[in-house]
């Protein structure tokens, strides 16, 4: 009998968890699943007899090892920066480790000892990151085996609303993830290299330089790029290549309104404001426009970005950002506000389902010169609250990770990364029996 | 006899240390003159038989309070981070202390114990901050005596080149201050307020929403929003004054250009990149420019921001951004890459002059309802390489002060910027015996 270990009880362990558990039952697992608040666990494992919900202070260390040393493997579902205390108590007490999150320097640091002591930390293993990594190096692989040179390579993940729930809301978006995240999405200076040539968009260009991406079955998006696409030259190993862009996905359209958003300084987290009582969303809005006696908000903002049109007012307006309602959020900054507003108007209703969408685009030449095209797409819809796409696709990668390694179908040790053959073929594999499968359209210049 | 300490030697102490040996032969004062190159010192003081220069090691604190304790005030002219292990040392060993930089939080938490050993601690003596706040509190206070409101003010300062040596240099202008801060200046969200309402403007916005400022003398000048304006309703007794705006000033027509370079990313200083071997000014800046296989870098500039006309362009072409020389550093942020291509073309020359410009506006409501306008203007050029109009208007004011405590003209305890009567009035007496004089224009409406 094994004992796997989840640490965090959130929405995003509901498929894991179920998964985990119905492979228990079958494979002999136990699953104790911990958390701050221990009835959330215990709402989340319905007295399986194969689940014990407990209670765990994640700051005490005594607790956090207490826990750990009941388990073979740990799966941290905890936010991103409490991953390195998990990691380093699994490896003193020589534990296996998993995470959907990011591999962070710190955790790299850690690599060889986990190699030295035989254990398998496995990081990056969620929807974005994790499918895109594995659905990517299956198709780099195969290519590179086939003789093939990649010379382009876009990659585009998104979580949106499922099209039927788009409704008449005119922005088609929904929160289906992170508010917060998705409110500073995309802060910074984004890096990729085209056609041989670095390339440089700062945030506030980010919402205007975007690609078209479409799906056959679900319709046009908008693709604006990462951060930073240029470490994945390394990750997956195309160091050489012209092309390399890793994007976000937004229905079409939503890039262009919400720049007026970016453009105006709404989005800003960069500094904190108290505003009088009884301000006014209308207000607001108005403080991120010049002043001007004889100008109406709506035509001080068509004189500043003359590109604003009556279908992006319509969206600003649906907002309530031009109402004389009371602005909800009076001291904080800029984002928090404007998040708060949101949240009002975007959250997910009862009835409401959200949909992942991603998909690669490369061009290769073949070993016979010719030039090929490849996209891969996956479209997921949620199916209901707790089954929702994003924690199908963030839940299951990391759940089957677990069981197969448990069953002795992935036999690495060390530190990765979704990346290998090992890892990626037989997760991809089971993905798809559950559903979550690509669609690969080939074609040739 | 006196002893003044002054620590550090650099190009802005000049003037400030010639104005001290000068009324010390009168007035019997020694100054020491300490930096980590005694070098620097030694030349700065050419053996003025008032002057010593010695080295100190501003790290080591038993060196520094060795020093110190030699003195009866203090000068700090360190970069302002260094203020406080300064300013707490003259607190132990109850030596008067004087800096022209801005009154940090950790400075104002050593308020109360300055006045409880009868010391003075005076922030802020320079040019802006400094004169600007002691020719603003001078019409300030005597508009209030005269029983008027102050219902809007905006003041602008900035240091620029002197008209005649702006010549063919389409910017019209040079580096005449620390190039850095000049290439940084306005990053972050601007916050002012007009007509009553709150103004929020995003850096990407700053360059495009400017004022024209006039000077009878000097012509027109752009005016930029400062960081946070909203701060010195408080500092200046104008807590609810519908209008107030400080400001940066350049050449009318600069703001529009630096623009470009804000827009593409050119500024950006959140990340570092290391670029190719031979990579070129113009592979630098087509970085930042979308990819697009036909239109060459001017046309796709114009195409992404269409407002860059043919003078812009010409402006950018003048600066090498489309030359096919190499970059001269390549590994950096874009604003540290920027930096140095400035520094090549913005370079002061031996024949060179800068000048410092600085207004203020106000519109008041006098006792008998009739609304006047007061305009207030300072235009300084520079002499030669060491008395810039920069050098002049920094260190004149903060050596005046020290001079006045010296000589008992100002009697007060505590820690102060110059905003009090007791302080400016004197001050601006002597700076204007000296040249540094306000030219001011009153008219009523």
């Amino acid at each position: 009998m094994k004992t796997i270990l989840v640490i965090g009880a959130g929405k995003s362990s509901r498929v894991l968890v179920d998964y985990l558990l119905e492979q228990g039952t079958i494979k002999d697992y136990n699953l104790i699943l911990a958390d701050a608040k221990v009835d959330l666990a215990e709402k989340m494992l319905m007295s399986h007899n194969r689940g014990q919900a407990i209670q765990l202070n994640i700051e005490n260390q005594e607790e956090r090892r207490g826990v750990i040393s009941r388990a073979d493997v740990v799966v941290s579902m905890l936010p991103a920066f409490l991953h390195p205390f998990v990691a380093k108590d699994c490896l003193a007490l020589e534990k296996h480790f998993f995470s959907a999150s990011y591999e962070s320097e710190e955790m790299r640091l850690l690599g060889q000892e986990v190699a030295e002591k035989g254990l398998f930390f496995l990081n990056e293993c969620g929807l974005d990151p994790g499918i895109d990594h594995m659905s990517a190096m299956k198709i780099i692989d195969e290519e590179k085996a086939g003789g093939s040179t990649i010379v382009l390579f876009k990659s585009y993940c998104g979580g949106v609303l499922s099209p039927e729930s788009e409704k008449d809301n005119p922005w088609k978006y929904k929160f289906t993830w992170n508010p917060r995240n998705v409110v500073l999405a995309g802060q910074g200076v984004s890096r990729f290299i085209r056609n041989g040539k670095y390339k440089f968009v700062p945030y506030h260009m980010l919402f205007r330089r975007t690609d078209a991406v479409n799906f056959d079955e679900v319709g046009e998006f908008d693709g604006y790029a990462n951060r930073n696409s240029l470490g994945y030259r390394s990750v997956y190993g195309l160091e050489n290549i012209p092309t390399i862009i890793r994007g976000t996905l937004r229905r079409a359209g939503f890039c262009k309104s919400w720049d007026v958003l970016v453009q105006l300084g709404l989005t800003d987290d960069t500094f904190k404001v108290e505003l009088p009582e009884g301000f006014t969303m209308r207000e607001f809005f108005n403080a991120f426009l010049p002043f001007d006696p004889v100008h109406k908000a709506e035509e001080k903002l068509q004189n500043l970005l003359p590109w604003v049109d009556s279908e992006i007012l319509y969206k600003l307006e649906w907002l309530g950002l031009f109402s004389n309602e009371a602005l909800p959020l009076l001291k904080g900054s800029p984002a928090e506000m404007l998040q708060v507003i949101l949240e009002k108007k975007w959250a997910m209703q009862a009835d409401d389902h959200d949909m992942v969408v991603m998909q690669h685009q490369f061009e290769v030449i073949t070993a016979n010169e010719e030039k090929k095209h490849i996209q891969s797409s996956l479209v997921i819809k949620g199916e209901n609250r707790d089954y929702t796409a994003m924690a199908k696709t963030v839940g299951l990668p990391l759940a089957i990770a677990v069981d197969m390694f448990l069953q002795g179908e992935i036999k690495l040790t060390g530190l990765y990364l979704p990346t290998k053959v090992e890892i990626y073929r037989p997760i991809l594999r089971k993905l798809a029996e559950k559903g979550i499968g690509f669609k690969e359209e080939v074609c040739y210049e």
